[in-house]
């Protein structure tokens, strides 16, 4: 958490060879997901060499390439990258470093949208995740965290009728829960997350790690249905970078998860 | 992040001996003050051998006995565990593997107290570790992010002159903030933070990593004005170290820090 962060840029010499790296990040898929599509392409390269970190709600592809000058390095990478980016169209979201809420930052800040937030069971982590990038005070006013039916129904005016039909873990308050968070905020558009974070508190019908996000506004209008592995923490934290890839994908025009 | 936690009580045998560990956790001091307090204490002792361990926001002491028996450890290991505690009057929150968080939930639960947060700075990041302890809906009903002026007056009722005249962050701001939480959500208490976590936004006589936290209800009623240093994650994950710990110290009665 409080590692100086590593910009991926690297340069040396080795042998009167130039060293260059990259690391292309995407989000929201498994490493044998990545791997499956992704190693019969970095196969076929002898130069760079690929090696994939997989960590919660998220994959690396660290490229490095060796080349007799930087812009030859850079040459190699670039055939790289640009044939892993058309084999997961859209997928890539960082070759430069940035990790997604600096790059979801960036694009409301470009875009000059303002953002509000509801949470449910992330508790504060996404207004955290998004808080946490310098000048998120541009786009984000205000987040609702609303862990009870009261807080959603007082705070963001989903029906309790609504909650006490689907349940609040649903689709419907989870679009509810959004609405409520634009129009409350008067933001451009907004982002909610319903779901069961664990250990307790799952049925066989809405099992832990079930989460429902939504986003609505600035002519986005969609929501997903999502089931994460992993304890209370991992859930929580696919749960917020999965509703950050969503965004991003909503504010590119790219399609759904 | 995603690391298993590691239970404190290690056994093990050394040569027919037994190993047994403890490891107290302080928030909120530094490591080099600490160990000027303890370090007369635990050099005294040839047995438990100790470790200080400096984390932002928190300090810890791996205490490790031999004995002849686990008993024989133990009993070592709570002789030295009472000479620290001693010498650093109500800082220990937690000898058992616990950290803050979930001392200070297990708190309010024990107290059936319901508790708000209204967070600026910070983001969220306090209810986010809040929430990540299982259990978390039996105290914490919602929590406001209010991030912008207008969220903290829309929201908390904080008045809009107020601000203008103190300041968004201040001590009066602050107070507000939890009045306002507190009575809006009509728990029986609420934590307030608001400060310049940075990089930009500090001035000579608020300079980055100037914090407010007001405490409020329950018969607590306080307020501390700190200067956390070191970059945006650091200065915000210190202010919500710090709130914990003021939480902690207003529950048990113990003076303020």
């Amino acid at each position: 958490m409080f590692e100086e962060q590593v910009r991926p840029l690297i340069v040396a010499k080795a042998g009167g060879a130039v060293l260059r790296s990259r690391v292309l990040r995407i989000a929201s898929m498994s490493e044998s997901d990545v791997e499956q599509a992704v190693a019969p392409v970095y196969t076929a390269f002898k130069n760079p060499r690929t090696t994939i970190l997989g960590a919660p709600g998220q994959v690396e592809l660290h490229l490095t390439a060796t080349g007799a000058s930087p812009e030859a390095g850079e040459e190699r990478l670039e055939a790289l990258a640009a044939a892993i980016r058309a084999t997961l169209p859209g997928r890539v979201y960082s070759e430069d470093g940035r990790e997604l809420p600096e790059v979801v930052a960036a694009l409301l800040v470009e875009r000059r949208l303002s953002l509000a937030l509801a949470e449910s069971c992330t508790g504060g982590l996404l207004a955290a995740r998004l808080t946490e990038v310098p000048g998120a005070s541009a786009f984000l006013e205000r987040a609702y965290v609303t862990y009870a039916d009261s807080a959603k129904s007082e705070l963001l005016g989903v029906s309790p009728a609504v909650i006490e039909e689907s349940g609040a873990v649903s689709e419907r308050v989870a679009r509810a829960m959004a609405e409520g968070a634009r129009l409350r905020a008067r933001a451009d558009l907004a982002v909610a997350i319903t779901g069961i974070a664990g250990p307790d508190g799952g049925t066989p019908q809405k099992p832990v790690g079930l989460v429902f996000t939504a986003i609505e506004g600035a002519g986005i209008d969609r929501v997903r249905r999502a089931h994460f592995l992993g304890n209370r923490e991992r859930v929580r934290f696919q749960a917020t970078q999965a509703a950050l890839e969503m965004l991003r994908r909503g504010l590119l025009g790219l399609p759904p998860l």
